[in-house]
């Protein structure tokens, strides 16, 4: 069983501040959700500046979306800095597979930093374990989707790539993986409206690796409450849609059930599986 | 008459994957509302990035918001390689006429790349016919706004600049002129709040380019729909404000509408002329 | 007494264009609230583009967010450009006291242009008044939290600094500090939920610089207007919120509120006290 409780009161109460290197797309939502969860974001991606600002941090969060030749080595200052800190690092790969500057820097960062935890679809984890892949875009490739046939070889990969990478790999989709090599939980929270907004990836990322900074002592379990959390937040915006709400409410409307989230709709409402 | 339903129905059916090159201000609206039309998106402006992403999509949508001189050789790179494999390219000047580099940039992108359309207000339009120009920033200058007394003569500079480029042209504002230099469609939708949010132009450039990915062989239509789309959502936006609602709830309600938008509503509410 | 009435109508009637050069982090929401309150926003963080773009402008705000090493010569192009025409110039030096890089880049801004307006947290107002800090990140650090005991030091302080700089200080936080280093203006409006969205202070930044832009023979007190009304939009901006919102609809709401304001509300909700 997982102590949601404590994982989530660690995150409120230990307010941890969440260093970031990631696209300007959903930088927004990122710093908003980190917000909702009780984390404190900081932005930061010139080489001046970010081993600085990852020293007053707690973590770092590394997401390639609109990665650029002066953003790349800002990723690894941070990365080594805080490595040598022993800051919680988190990689999310996005389009990892979708552009070959996407798919050697996420090798590159996976050979040369040590990540806490990577995050991304499958398509994307395949392709940074692999060294290319068939990314459509920034969403999963459907011949890639994971299903009741073959979840338990993707299991397998994904624990060989935990092994390998010593990261707690999280592939998440319809029904998301988690693995620290050992354990494997499998969790079936969340809405199809999830892949209709921009930055449900990111915005996991960026408040899972809030969760492992609070909960140094417990990583995968605080990997999969992130992911549970954002899973049930994207049921419950749902939910909460009127007739002319779109997208961009549901955005709203999943920000803000992470902000409202308490211990006991997850002890109710999560669907996991440990295996 | 249009066929909205078949338009409509290609973008939902096809989800055209966009490649977008645009600014950092309203780059998560472009997002959201490429989501909401039935597309998707991804964002990429690093020269050893974008070749490889506009490879993998359907369209390519510049947009000189906020370029800088790492994005400007990406805009041409991507162009270029879009061109070569006849994918439709859009360019929306952001700006032109407000200052040398926007007017420069984009005068240099339509010498060197083939675009299927290029869509801003009348001051950017007339900036980059012309070379020079006096727009208000990103707004249209009061001295260029299109009114009854020069709509023809608006419409004949329009003409000859689609005869010019190749390009569609969309200049759009309370009257909404598109070209493609034989047919001209004249729209009267919208709202003037919709120049009470950031974006509207950004998001229906990047609105435009899916559907006319999703439908090449009538991307005149396909831009008219498009237009059309946008200004009667703007509307569906403007009739549900509460009291308290502002520009950013409207911001809101306008992706909702065009996430919610249906056949039916084009059909019942689209006010357009043929000429 | 100040005079809302006319300083807000000002903004409305004058609708001040703003250049700004900000983070990426909250730029949406900067572009937004200007629109909100009566102005209008213009983006450029190029070298070869700030100097034409501020030209244009009537002032411009300077934010260090997501400084970086191509945007950082470009806020000394635009603010040298600007300060030759007298436009009036404000300074958000979010982070200083959080790196070197931040620090440093605030430090050279203040001494090599002419600020108007610097307006931040006291944790970054004091690295930049003294040269060094102990910011948390974007957030004022605890020990620097103004209260009664130490409040009229802060104003010592705030005066000082004004007057050597020759700006209006604004030290925003539960209670708000203004001072044209003879007048202090203390504020406090505002909820403590406006900690719980990124952006309120880039927002604030924004706004302001709308204010004096459009008040340039009152600038003290359009500075001291801007503050109390996105001190009072908190307020109401969590009047509104429902069981379900958090976060996120708070900053809709938020923008929204700026947007409906009236000189009654200020007039009526103002809490401030001139010393």
């Amino acid at each position: 069983m997982i102590d949601f409780g404590t994982i989530l009161g660690n995150v409120r109460n230990r307010a941890p501040l969440v260093h970031n290197i990631t696209n300007y797309v959903t930088v927004n939502d990122c710093a908003n959700i980190l917000l909702a969860c009780g984390g404190s974001p900081i932005m930061s991606d010139d080489e001046g500046d970010v081993e600085d600002i990852t020293t007053i941090c707690g973590g770092l969060n590394i997401n390639i979306g609109t990665l650029n030749k002066n953003t790349i080595p800002a990723m690894f200052l941070a990365g080594r800095r805080a490595n040598a800190l022993n800051h919680p690092v988190l990689l999310d790969p996005v389009g990892a597979g979708a552009s070959k500057l996407r798919t050697e820097t996420a090798a590159r960062l996976i050979d040369e930093l040590r990540f806490a935890v990577i995050r991304g679809n499958i398509s994307e984890i395949k392709a940074l374990a692999q060294g290319s892949g068939t990314t459509k875009g920034v969403d999963a490739d459907e011949a890639d989707q994971v299903n009741a046939a073959n979840i338990d070889s993707v299991i397998t990969f994904a624990k060989s790539f935990s092994k390998r990478t010593g990261a707690v790999i999280a592939i998440t989709g319809a029904t998301d993986i988690i693995t620290d090599g050992e354990r494997t939980c499998t969790i079936t929270n969340g809405h199809p409206m999830m892949s209709r907004i921009t930055g449900t990836g990111c915005m996991l990322s960026a408040m899972t690796t809030a969760f492992v900074v609070a909960n140094q002592d417990q990583i995968f379990d605080a990997v999969c409450t992130a992911v549970i959390a954002m899973g049930l937040c994207g049921e419950l915006a749902y939910k909460r849609l009127s007739p002319l709400d779109g997208n961009s409410s549901f955005r709203n409307y999943l920000i803000d059930a992470i902000y409202n989230l308490t211990e006991q709709q997850l002890k109710e409402e999560a669907k996991y599986e440990m295996r």
